[in-house]
């Protein structure tokens, strides 16, 4: 049976969380990548204490801002946040600019939200609905967030060995 | 009208997350104990984030150690842990620490409880049982008992003039 291998580096690329990232390749091999994807989900929520949800959080670029830097996770930053840059005036991006400062302040983190296919403008949106709530509160939709953005990138991260292996497997 | 006064090193020993210290300082004076209290929750649940919360947690030794500084802190830590000394013995005291680490270990920050009244065996058995939280649910917990701590010390320092208050306010 064709098998998903990940090692430290590559899941850190999903995910900015050292200890979730040593968890997987720990983990690994995965029999398949919705295997992988179960235990990545328990290894998040039930494993990785709030310093290591910090750790990831810290790992995102501002939302509205295009990362410069050529490294995997920059590039796929940039992929997930592409619907929201085109639909982006220079007010739009000045003012989701503002918010994310007002959130962060408010915070202590960064804004975190799974950005793929989200225009500019319902990002913002759910940032000022979201600012009203308890740190904690946020703390815990930001996991989710992040958890999303770590599916998204898994799937990517494996599409061919994930082909390879149904092939295999048929 | 006596009035309750607070300054930011006053409330520091009742709660190490400086945000929360400051934002009492700027709130002070206050009309009542209780208004101060009420005051102290809104700032704790609401306004201090989660990396102040780890910070105020991060101000307490860990239960069972007898902390051998003279800070007001240090001494109503001791105070404060005085049934729960009282009536351990070495094996009990060396349970709590290896427990205290292994918490430690998942949580990555120290174990809190409101350790008031409380024995040596009610607090490891609450060790091991919340052990098994997710860390977010954990973090929950361990403010709460960081504002039930916050609460009794808040009371001690001000009991004078709340004394001073009521009588005059007769």
């Amino acid at each position: 049976m064709a098998e998903i291998k990940v090692d430290e580096k590559e899941v850190l690329a999903c995910c900015g969380s050292t200890h979730f990232a040593k968890q997987m390749a720990m983990a690994s091999p995965f029999p398949s990548l919705d295997h992988a994807i179960s235990i990545a989900k328990d290894i998040w929520f039930n494993k990785v204490d709030v310093i290591g949800w910090l750790e990831a959080f810290a790992a995102h670029p501002q939302i509205g801002d295009s990362p410069s830097s050529h490294t995997t996770s920059a590039q796929w930053s940039k992929g997930e946040q592409s619907t929201a840059l085109a639909t982006a005036t220079d007010a739009g991006l000045q003012e989701l600019s503002d918010w994310n400062a007002r959130y962060r302040q408010k915070f202590g983190h960064v804004f975190l939200i799974c950005a793929a296919g989200r225009s500019a403008a319902e990002i913002l949106g759910e940032l000022k609905s979201r600012y009203s709530n308890r740190p904690i509160v946020e703390l815990e939709i930001a996991s989710q967030e992040q958890m999303k953005i770590t599916e998204l990138r898994l799937r990517k991260l494996f599409s061919p060995k994930t082909k390879a292996d149904s092939a295999s497997s048929q």
